[in-house]
């Protein structure tokens, strides 16, 4: 047999009947607001599924062989993803409130690819149980990707965490040899901790229970989804856009360094090389942007300025995607410094997207040592990262993700401008759902929203939130003729 | 003493003296015209300069040292062309065609860097000697690329022929191992040898004499100057495009494959891995913009499209830039694919600027290679060209080279975008100047020119021109400190 497939689909019905479960969370919301009719959609969309799921997870055949090698593993990665997106687009699609499939797509991969863009231009009308469903799978993301990136993908080969993991000083959880069910429970146990610690700051404000919970799934999860039209402009609160910032900056730290919490050694969390380059350029951005829109009168106090600075600079590197701003409005250098910052991403091993900061901080140092290289062709001058030398395989691998990360986002959006869009909103339209940001430049800017795209474009775009969130790989690889070649 | 000074000093004053000889073409050309301002222009600009020039080269300290050092060598390549394009600058202005110096430099680094871009809206009225220098110098510049590249920087350790060297089957002229001087002596008669034989085709065609030397000035040189505001649409001939075509296309190639001419062996150029990928490439984007062109509409038949579509295929992949339609006004996916082109380029050891065929090859391979490895994390697999391996070392050279191409183009797009001008405009601005193409898109479109821009940002846009036509490196290097620091 090629790919296990007896395996394959006891994974998947799993993943499915997980989904399914999930969906009696926001049932429970619906009927507490007495919105019956989005309780008898939930119990539509996943009676049938946790049935099913169950029963096939059950009872199909028993696989000859439990292991899951590194083709089924990226097959099973993948094809999870696609399906927990289609499974939760039921409930949009039963109560009506996305009819189309194409639109309901959009919107649940783009919730569990924690990318945040939406289809809808109209949020604040629909019923409180949709909404708590649309965040709730940013939730669901996040942890999806926390377990995946730091405990599933480093077995079959990919991610940020890999590099980190070779390169960084300090400890990390790999080092310390957890099995991938321990590391996973710790992952779960930090990622609740910091929903939980989130949801008591926004409720000690004043905001209420439901709207806390939702804000802080699209935080953690740095997804962006908000249950207002205006984002969280909506509260035009500086305590709660202050919360959500350093909660969104918080979400895109390595997990593993959490972990320094629990042995007692916060202040190792500053150590770590990563993490020190993220600081750096969230104070660059939001000095510069501050300070541009100052110059250029965009606000009128510096005080101002900075507010929406630095939740702006907060919620695009860490690729949430929530607004206070239409940062669209701002001087063209302030755009140009969001837009590379929706490359940059959060750090490896949390729950940001993009190219990730340790890959950008690669990349500069191959830059440099190229320049330098000049001066010294004779002289061997290896890359060294906190101390250490990186190995000139490591640099290679970052070179082509980044390479490829680029190649990625010029196909992308040459297929989005078959659309007729104008070649920015091509461009961030691709760069928003690759690096699973949200809102772009232009027609799909911070007020605006993807609804205007046809059916197919939508659904392209659902597959490049997805395949950014797995790092291109894990989707990719699906598309290649080589990974259906059984000879290789 | 830290750098050569003697030396660089005697090389500076030499390269002054012959942009002061070369002004005695364009002033004879003014004199057969009856243009005797503009000769008396060139000669107060000529005269002074040939004479301080040839003294300072004959009479100044005889260098202690007469080799020229690696530092030293980055210092004098990088200073020449700054300080050509001052020399070649001074007849615009002292005849009051070009009064302003930042436009008179401009205009200058854009035809020694064989860009192509300008700073006039009405062309066509200047005196004909100034026109002629204009183009002259992208004939100058071209010569002064094919020499460096080929046979100077590599000896610096900088450029795509020292990867090609590596790489490619087939004799190339370092495998002959010629000197310096002989192999340049080689590169001015292949190269004079093509532009006789353009002018032949386009006096064959009924051009004028003055005209086919400007079009051949600006073809050899992969430059793009016209004496026309309409560029090469002005003739609306389909023989002249059609020669134009082919004969940027051919200054395109690498000039170490025409050696096989001589040797005989000419098919031995259709071998070559670089020639077959850039040919694929004008194919493939040649058959798109056709396809697009005929089922959006834009011409009438299969054969207009084509014909439009050829000529700014080969224009732009060769980076001359010139036009016969205003490729502004096609279909997105068309603008995208042109847009594509610039980064590309010519071969490397071409005349032709932007990345170079053989790195975006290069590129290619190592994100293949990134994916493939996915599957066969174990398996050695190196990156092979024409049946040979290529080292880790060139491969991570290679992309140093392209990520620095790119951040160049993010940090001038950056700065551009102070003028306050629309993101497209700012970044095509960039990418024409640094990929030394020419035209770009929106404000600085086929139609349009650089004039707007404030004098800072057109000696900026200068600058962009001459690191790019130099490799990036050789410019680059002159802003860092550690070239300035003594001990490294």
């Amino acid at each position: 047999m090629f790919l296990n497939n007896r395996l394959i689909i006891k994974v998947l019905s799993a993943v499915a009947t997980v989904i399914g479960v999930s969906m009696l969370v926001p049932a429970a919301v619906s009927a507490y607001y007495g919105e019956w009719d989005i309780v008898k959609a939930f119990l539509l969309s996943c009676i049938p599924v946790i049935v099913a799921g169950s029963a096939v997870t059950k009872y199909s055949p028993k696989p000859k062989d439990s292991v899951l090698r590194m083709r089924d593993g990226f097959f099973v990665v993948g094809v999870s993803w696609l399906a927990m997106s289609f499974v939760g687009c039921l409930p949009f699609m039963i109560s009506g409130t996305i009819p189309a499939f194409a639109d309901a797509y959009f919107e649940t991969a783009s919730g569990f690819s924690t990318t945040g863009s939406t289809i809808l231009s109209e949020i604040q009308s629909l019923p409180k149980g949709i909404l708590f469903w649309r965040s709730f799978t940013h939730w669901l993301g996040g942890m999806g990707v926390l377990v995946l990136t730091i405990a599933i993908l480093p077995k079959l080969g990919i991610g940020g965490q890999k590099i980190m993991r070779a390169e960084t000083t300090g400890p990390t959880m790999d080092k310390i040899s957890f099995t991938t069910n321990e590391t996973a429970k710790i992952l779960y146990m930090l990622y609740c901790g910091l929903s939980v610690i989130e949801m008591v700051f926004l409720l000690a404000g004043g905001m209420s229970l439901y709207d806390a919970l939702v804000n802080t799934f699209g935080t953690v999860g740095t997804g962006g989804f908000s249950n207002y039209n205006a984002s969280i402009g909506a509260y035009d609160s500086v305590y709660f856009e202050m919360v959500i910032s350093v909660f969104m900056l918080l979400a895109g730290v390595n997990f593993s360094l959490y972990y320094n919490i629990v042995r007692k050694k916060p202040l190792n969390i500053l150590k770590d090389y990563e993490f020190r380059v993220y600081a750096a350029i969230v104070g660059a951005s939001t000095a510069f942007i501050t300070a541009m829109l100052v110059i250029k009168n965009n606000y009128e106090t510096i005080g101002q300025a900075f507010r929406y600075a630095f939740f702006q600079v907060s919620s695009i590197i860490t690729t949430t995607g929530y607004g206070t701003a239409d940062f669209d409005t701002w001087p063209l250098p302030c755009r140009f410094i969001i837009f590379f910052l929706m490359f940059v991403g959060g750090c490896a091993g949390s729950t940001g997207g993009g190219m990730k900061v340790i890959r950008v901080a690669f990349t500069a140092k191959l830059i440099n040592r190229g320049i330098s290289r000049r001066l010294h062709p004779q002289s061997v001058s290896p890359i060294k990262v906190a101390g250490k030398t990186v190995s000139a395989e490591t640099m290679s691998g970052v070179a082509g993700f980044v390479l490829l990360y680029i190649f990625t986002i010029v196909i992308g959006t040459l297929l989005i401008a078959l659309e007729g869009v104008t070649p920015i909103t091509a461009l961030s339209s691709v760069v928003a759902c690759v690096s699973n940001i949200g809102p772009g430049f232009e027609a799909v800017g911070p007020t605006m929203n993807f609804g205007f795209y046809s059916a197919p474009a939508k659904l392209l775009l659902s597959m490049f939130m997805i395949a950014g969130r797995l790092e291109l790989f894990t989707i990719i690889l699906l598309f290649t003729p080589a990974f259906w070649n059984r000879r290789t």
